[in-house]
């Protein structure tokens, strides 16, 4: 049976990593014998907005509601389009629709990567950090008063469900149970945030009952940003609201030194709505165009959709491709990022081949 | 003339460090000759709390308004009081009351403290982050509905005015303008955060007009909390809201290796109002009683309150004898976690001798 996926690069780099990311995944039908049947869509960037005046059709929720998952590149030019509006127009419509309540980044130190961080070796990081992906400080209640005079003031509400809480929360926990160390350490600044991240840790604590084989810790996320570089070894499985988890998945993967190389899964659960995969990176406007951005990210997450599909072999094929073509550090053939002088081409092509 | 100063040594290793902070002003008010009057409090504890039910007494600020500056140690000791009732009943009323709207932190790499980074030494990191203090996402407006409940839901408001927004940034103009490399870095998160965070996007456009010297450019809270760790000497300025800047403010003295020997300065530059002086270390209740606390961050915050008080030679003599003392490094001396055998007192008697 075909699984169908519909393909939205974007912008910048992200249509410069889709083909490769898409050759990886080809390798591996071809390798496992599964069908992958991919649809291409041109809306989601910001070029399609200054043709359209809107990011995506008005009718995008019909259009793609009904395949299996969502390959995405990256979205955003800023000098083209707001961030707030290319982001608010698409990947996000996407993760709140879908209602894609776990983005899930796994952070891990990978063999041929130096790490930023000083003495670390593959094997001592690694680590997911699963992120709340649909409500919290990502709100759209809020206003701006007294415009263009001195007493302006703007307002924004962060707004935290129990639905919203206790289901990503669930996710973590059932996560962190199902590895080898059952660790969770939950992301807060209830110290400082005094209603909302009050009431996260009230939620944590209350999930934390039912899961007594987990060990459970929490920081406030200032000292947490500083623990991932002092004591990255720590972490298991990493909880956050909306906001925390989007800077910490940035941070663990800039500790591993991968942060051109980190996939992402937006993902639903319950499977009523396509999930989505997409890389950790940006669309980098200032390398676009150039041919050497790094499509790891896009080729990984690939496999984490894979993964997600049911094809855990695939997967782990794709995988332990990205490792062996890192491991062996041909120069000609990685990208400038991780030390080579390839290209986009040259790393996916290679990549695809051990598949 | 007398300086007086109120000193609030706190919970934890708080009520440990503050003793060494007093033994290097007194040091260097001997040697330049300078009048220091200290007046201890009792309040602005936990265990104050414990006993009398709130933080501090009704006429707190009738009791501080008049003094010069604030000394202060670490407070929250979240087995005695939940962490948002100690926080928002001392430190953050101080902030606030006492309108010390910039915070200033130095991010500084220093001799003879080793980096979690590889490859860094000292010269490599020097910048400071000047975090808004006062508003902000640490809002006291918000609330929780149906309680108790699965429709239950929770919402805390961020709120930012031209007023607070425009005079931070103008701090932080000013201090990128009278550094050698005249930079600027302003933390957003514009492309998710999608009113409060355009809105400050758009004051630090306004606000660079009036600062052609300044070299601007800004980054998402997410990759720039990733380029504290890649790139550190990218910084020279950095600001950013009352969130960010918290989080980067314990990043940066992370990628120092210098947690608990980062000072930080709460300032009300007008001088309506005392300023505020304290490590940026919390109160450590996993270290409180040892005796093993590095006191640096205490005395460090000491020299940036004698800087704001007009006696920057004096400033400078307890910095140059901090360094000088981390320099020599003396097993004996130096606090475990500078890889020494030393006690907070040894370190703290040590740097009082070299000024
Ligand atoms: C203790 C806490 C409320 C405080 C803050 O978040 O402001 C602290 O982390 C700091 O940075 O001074
Ligand atoms: C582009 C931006 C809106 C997005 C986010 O903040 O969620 C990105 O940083 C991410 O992490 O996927």
């Amino acid at each position: 049976m075909a699984h169908t996926i519909a393909v939205i690069a974007g912008d910048g780099i992200g249509t410069e990593v889709m083909p490769e990311g898409i050759r990886a995944l080809e390798a591996a039908a071809k390798r496992f014998a599964l069908d992958l049947e991919f649809t291409i869509f041109e809306f989601g960037s910001c070029d399609y907005y200054l043709e359209h005046g809107q990011m995506m059709p008005d009718d995008w929720f019909e259009q793609l509601k009904d395949f299996d998952a969502l390959f995405y590149g990256a979205v955003g030019w800023p000098e083209k389009v707001p961030d707030h509006i290319s982001l608010w127009g698409s990947l996000i419509q996407f993760r709140r629709r879908f209602d894609q309540y776990v983005n899930l980044r796994p952070c891990k130190l990978m063999p041929g990567i130096e790490s930023p961080l000083a003495g670390r070796k593959p094997g001592d990081i690694d680590f997911y950090v699963v992120r709340e992906n649909t409500e919290g400080e990502y709100s759209s209640i809020g206003g701006k008063m007294f415009e263009g005079t001195e007493r302006e003031v703007v307002i924004q509400e962060t707004v935290m469900s129990r639905t919203g809480v206790d289901r990503v929360l669930k996710y973590a926990f059932d996560l962190a149970q199902s590895r080898p160390r059952q660790k969770l350490t939950s992301a807060t600044k209830s110290n400082g945030i005094s209603i909302t991240m009050p009431y996260w840790d009230e939620r944590v604590a209350e999930m934390a009952k039912a899961y007594p084989d987990v060990a459970v810790d929490k920081f406030h996320i200032d000292i947490l940003t500083a623990n991932f570089v002092l004591h990255p070894d720590w972490f298991d499985v990493v909880v956050g609201s909306n906001l925390f988890g989007d800077i910490l998945s940035d941070l663990g993967p800039a500790c591993t030194g991968t942060i051109g190389v980190a996939p992402s899964a937006n993902i639903n659960p319950e499977g009523n709505f396509p999930s989505l995969f997409e890389p950790v990176h940006g669309s980098a406007p200032d390398i676009a165009g150039k041919g050497i951005a790094n499509p790891i990210g896009q080729i990984w997450s690939g496999a984490m959709m894979l993964e997600h599909l049911g094809h855990a072999d695939a997967a782990q094929a794709i995988v332990d491709a990205i490792e062996a073509v890192l491991a062996e550090g041909d120069m000609k053939v990685l990208t400038r990022d991780v030390g080579g002088q390839g290209t986009t081409e040259s790393l996916g092509r290679a990549i695809a081949a051990k598949i």
